[in-house]
């Protein structure tokens, strides 16, 4: 027969209240008394009512969330802080892969209030947002990353402004042929479009005229897909002064096909990236990127998330991180 | 007043058996009527009753995946085939980070029930297995990485003979001064111990005496860890012949540090690592490492987890997944 709250109490030598305190985590239970209560839970495999687990207002405590693809460093790094910070505030983080897939994300936010989720954080890559119905139907929401609306509680890096520093940063010195690598041909991104607008606004600044041919499409970002893109790439054009990748994995890429071609980093060309990934300051040479703070990112999120939950009718709240350009091996002044 | 099963159902124009379909997800319903059904929860702003979730057998749907990091490239690959896997086969993946802390390890164990988790995926790091119970009480667990234990489902790959078989590699054309990379002095890992253990059987059989001046101590397995303990190193220690660094990550970070110092890999020194993760392929130069199959992890994994949920009582299995020895431009022979 299946154990009850009160066998549990009883082995333990608690008051019934005390084990559902245990199992709801939401009142603070001393550490002997836990344990007691834990130890005798484990003995008599007992398995909370639904309805004990103290979903208060509705709430289950746990969140979710979506990521396009979890398995490449970037999204493993906001990943991990977003799970760190959660976690610290009592919350569990369900995971969610989109596969770039625009119905999985507008899928993911119409199921929310249904697969009882308190929360949604969510790194839209397709997303028409337009699409998401806003006021109170909407399960609480903040988006991450580029997206193009301001009806949703939202946290980003004002990406227009880094790519353009960026692409002056790369100018420097005179260097007119600079090319960006990451624009995209059969998936729509708001990261891609808009780092794009940013490079291009550069060159205006400088006086550079746009030439199409600077500006090479991969649309996987991932290490494979810019080696293979950029391999074709010089097969048919000259390689250019520097080289802006969407990313610091196409970067990773970049370098790779560079080496193996005999071309020199940064003697024959530059090179830099975007994100910061751990791996990007290891690189042979180190990657220039732009970086922010994921850890604030990831707090941030959080604090908008809790504060969209308490208030759905809140007006929506737009916030910006700083960003850092950093300048390492990879486009050092020769 | 909040929305009830029957708002929504005369809302979509269906039955309240229908509405509990689409909530539970149990019972297959057509495209249009769920569409119709997902509408009207949006509408209404309904949020399900908890027991309406068709917790058939005291099932949530959702089990855990505990890793000591997840923002690690591996881990991430893991992970990411993992939810993959998991949401293919019905199941909400729950992400637990353990920060290498054992007292978590055991926490999430003890927990996973009263959690409503309905299983537990478990990379343990310095897990005492002792510590948990078997039998009835234990939920349904499945391990993977390097455990030394017999009592718990597990899926891993042979390391002993992945890194007996590197170090053989390493060494062949006579090379005699290999080192490893990445045993630990202030935490245990049954993973750094295993492959330590190949690493010197692999001496062993080459009739080559251990000298401890080689094995190299890292206790944090990211790039930034080993660039750090090799730089040390290499101020008062010749370079070795060959390193075999325990992770992809630790190799990146000595490819990098060794880049700094001037010393060409692989005509000056040979490095490998272990893991296959998708940035050791394009990292200058390109990294000899052990692959296996990720997704076919991620597949055993999860038959295993079902397997032990349909059935607590059966003995434990231990599967052992093929490995492949990729020999890439860091370890050319020359």
């Amino acid at each position: 027969m299946r154990s009850t709250v009160k066998d549990v109490a009883a082995r333990a030598g608690v008051s019934p209240k005390t084990v559902s305190n245990v199992v709801n985590g939401l009142v603070p239970v001393s550490e002997s008394t836990r344990a007691k209560v834990e130890a005798a839970i484990a003995e008599l495999d007992y398995i909370p009512n639904l309805s004990a687990r103290g979903l208060r207002n509705g709430r289950s405590g746990v969140i979710a969330l979506a990521l396009p693809d979890l398995g490449t460093p970037y999204s493993a790094e906001v990943a991990h802080q977003i799970v760190e910070v959660a976690h610290e505030q009592g919350w569990s983080v369900q995971l969610e892969e989109t596969g770039h897939d625009p119905h999985r994300e507008l899928d993911l936010v119409s199921k929310a209030r249904a697969n009882l989720i308190d929360g949604l954080i969510l790194n839209p890559i397709a997303l028409d947002v337009s699409a998401i119905r806003t006021g109170g139907n909407l399960p609480p929401v903040v988006m991450i990353g580029e997206v193009e609306q301001h009806q949703v509680d939202h946290v980003g890096v004002d990406n227009f402004s880094a790519a353009r520093d960026m692409t002056l940063a790369l100018a420097a010195g005179g260097r007119r042929r600079i090319a960006i690598l990451g624009t995209t041909e059969n998936r729509r991104t708001a990261t891609a479009n808009i780092r794009t607008m940013g490079y291009r606004q550069a060159l205006d600044d400088l006086g550079i005229d746009h030439d199409p041919h600077l500006e090479i499409a991969c649309d996987e970002w991932i290490p494979g897909g810019s080696a293979r893109a950029l391999g074709n790439y010089l097969r048919e054009n000259q390689l250019p002064e520097a080289i802006f990748c969407f990313t610091d994995s196409l970067a990773i890429g970049a370098l790779s096909v560079l080496h193996l071609e005999g071309h020199r980093v940064p003697q024959d060309v530059l090179i830099a990236g975007f994100d910061d990934i751990d791996h990007g300051q290891f690189a042979v040479p180190a990657l220039t990127t732009i970086s922010f703070d994921k850890r604030a990112l990831a707090e941030e999120v959080m604090r908008l998330l809790r504060g969209r939950m308490a208030d759905r009718k809140r007006e929506p709240v737009q916030l910006t991180l700083p960003y850092q350009l950093i300048s390492r091996a990879s486009s050092a002044a020769h």
